[in-house]
């Protein structure tokens, strides 16, 4: 199929190292849900570098579902992210929730997160496409991967932001788990884009226990990476702790991951 | 239930009257998907103001899954507004897609909407808190009753906005309509939130002929009132011609609902 | 369109009359969900004949989720359905579950119930076909609207048994209330399909409260008719109480019905 | 947690060997949809065994959603299946659709299967529930976990049939793919139920070429094997041709999945 052919490589800078998605490596990135303060910031973006993170997550805008709830530091975490990054020679992806915010991210993120809830935002991915740091896309609560092929031309318009789609479960009727993840969709992706996919787990099915096992999943139907939550002390989190990772289990997991990788002649591409 | 005591009339202005939703009475706001010319924007909305519609919907900035479809005429369309709402005393209500449009909408609204796809925009709600005309909220495509009421908050916040909420449809596996309407939500937000909840049947099902069923299905249930897609050549319409009615078959939709408001004692507000 | 030239009547003799459903009349089937005593059953059914309900319904064989829940009085059932049809002179609509209960039922019934958890029992449906009773087939749970027009065909093959579609309400992500009453489908079909089309708002939205709402609805939309749970004592119901009407509730809601038909110039079918 | 103490192995007989699913070992049940002829049979049957396929499937009786559509060979499959599975030493996983056709299947099959469709027909349930041979029972296109678990209950109550759950994808808004494959589900039940759990990978993505794929990702999830339709020619099959492997594309899965299981410290159970 010509779009096999046409596979896009997606590079993105983190600390002093350039990598480049879509080369056939697995990739993760890690880190806390939110920014909550610098000490948990830095002992969670420690604990996953030290494990072979790439990149780190950590939201500074959040979209919370309830006005009242945590709505990440904004500018605040700014100085914090800084700091860290400079200290643990990593990058960091975090969310875009308004088109005014971009300028004065872009400076500071390798990659720009687009969260599902904004997957639609059409006016937010048109400002995006006229920068040239990557995208991360990620799959609006109900949205056909047609749709979602259409919200990453959004992005790509201008020739200069590359997109990376991220599956991060759907809204089905299924309450037992927080969303269904769609590895359908993975697979389909991969031979029918020509975009890199990555899984975020911990949305996906939003219990902590549970996303070591469909990570593995993940890496085993294809997919180029992860982006998981990992806090230090999940049950004080801010937002989305019961769907965090311990830094034990993160490091236990990269292990497996590993072997399953090569296992499939592939390679988890360490920091 | 102490909600039932507290219902809300939401106060609009429409040309020179003023309307009070929430107040039992059903309200028709009619008008074509996109405005795409003077000609055609005059045509539909003389149609519709002259057979009871108490207030113009017209889209200006399109959300589109697609970023080669016809996208409003933006700004262009600022003129044909003025000159037709003048023309036929009456308002108008249209989609904003980005915080930055607000300002510029502003004189020109009488309700500003909040599409599908911007519910979860909480950047787009926040900035709409800040200014004091009536925000029309249509549920996400996948959200949860309780998201869409915590998105409601968003918008009060600042006790100066006040909430109608729209009921378009939600996405479900039946394909043979374009949505599925989801009047179980309407009958259960009249009794459990304080809102005035109307419908939109043009979205909801997307096929025109099946519109005014489900509008009167939408009266009898208890909405406070529909906002419908009429287009005078819906074959031609640049977005959303198979949903729209014609003139002719909005004139006779709005004999039936007013015999059904009359059968439950309700009235149909008419301009 | 051809179909709509086709529409077929559908008969079926309640006590001593003769009905046909599909001839533009409403028909509204009542009576509690399970039978569950004599004294229990006569009570509801009492109660809507009073009313104008045309035909009883009442559970004998209950599909429950639960092994350990209710499932009905089975055969011991017989005796309380032949006693209250023939005090009351009228007839019964009831469920059956399995093949093997058709021959005992046959006598008693003037429809045949296919549920929503045995719409796709093609085993099922082979055998209704082989006898001449309608068949008052429920929607599944996820069923397109194609397949469910497939699952009439089954019935239908041999010419003998004629089919009643019944939507119940569909399973979709949303949870404040039972199901998703799918009045887009009444209209597509009434539109598309040949057969009469039913509502069950009871299951359909699972609160009695607002079991009215929707009711009405199904009148506005154009369904044929309703089939209704009452209990005189919903609270002590030993199936799907929540969802039952009151017997005054249920008269209250016959007014109403008869007002909204007869606003469209449609007439209810009364015993 | 008390479950996992009590971890089901279910036992069943293929050929001359016995298997205990729940042991940790992967098994992979394999064959086509339906079988068409003794030719079909046989050569698709010879492929899967020697792959390792440790037991065959293979529909006699098919629940098609159209009257028209092939329903399989019924009783005059019978005497294919003797001959193929005595001749390769091997037993057969077959649909059982009736109550009715318990009794003549049971001497020929190693376990019954409740298709998607019937997992709601709880008469058939009640039935299995007085035999002694296992049950593969599906998850419904639409069913909670919880009511699937549920369903498991009607099986076991009596204390003789064992149920082994199989996901097979869950129907959501989604159309790109036949189903939605739902791991978390599979991740969920292998830590909350004692049951194994396998997974169809054919009906889950209905997508011959995409089927090794999330065949690996069950494997990587903690699945305890896999039901996979295998045809000798899928372009010819009767029944569900996109969705089959071809044997050569089967032997290439069985190598990865031996080689991911082996990774995860579980090994693949031959014949």
């Amino acid at each position: 199929m010509a779009i096999e052919n046409s596979k896009k490589n997606v590079t993105f800078i983190s600390g002093d190292k350039t990598y480049s998605m879509g080369n056939g490596h697995f990739y993760v990135i890690a880190g806390p849900c939110s920014i909550e303060s610098e000490v948990q910031f830095l002992e969670s973006a420690r604990s996953v570098v030290a494990n072979g993170a790439c990149l780190l997550r950590g939201g500074i805008w959040k979209l919370r579902s309830s006005a009242q709830a945590f709505q990440g530091l904004g500018k605040a975490a700014f100085d914090i992210v800084q700091k860290v990054t400079s200290e643990l020679h990593t990058g960091i992806v975090t969310e875009v929730t308004d088109p005014r915010q971009i300028e004065s991210l872009y400076p500071m993120v390798s990659i720009f997160q687009v969260g599902s809830r904004n997957m639609h935002n059409y006016a937010l991915l048109k400002e995006l496409a006229n920068q040239d740091k990557p995208v991360l896309l990620k799959r609006g609560l109900a949205a056909y991967i047609d749709e979602w092929l259409k919200a990453a031309d959004y992005v790509e318009t201008s020739g200069r932001a590359q997109v990376i789609l991220c599956e991060r479960g759907i809204r089905t009727f299924e309450t037992a788990t927080r969303n269904t993840l769609d590895l359908n969709a993975v697979a389909f992706l991969k031979k029918n884009s020509p975009y890199p996919v990555i899984v975020d787990p911990s949305h996906a099915i939003g219990i902590g226990e549970l996303v070591p096992d469909i990570s593995l999943a993940a890496a085993a139907v294809g997919a180029d990476g992860l982006i998981v939550e990992v806090h230090p002390a999940p049950k004080e989190a801010l937002s989305d702790g019961p769907q965090a990772l311990t830094p034990t289990q993160f490091s236990q997991l990269m292990i497996k991951l590993e072997k399953v990788l090569n296992a499939l002649d592939r390679k988890l591409q360490k920091k």
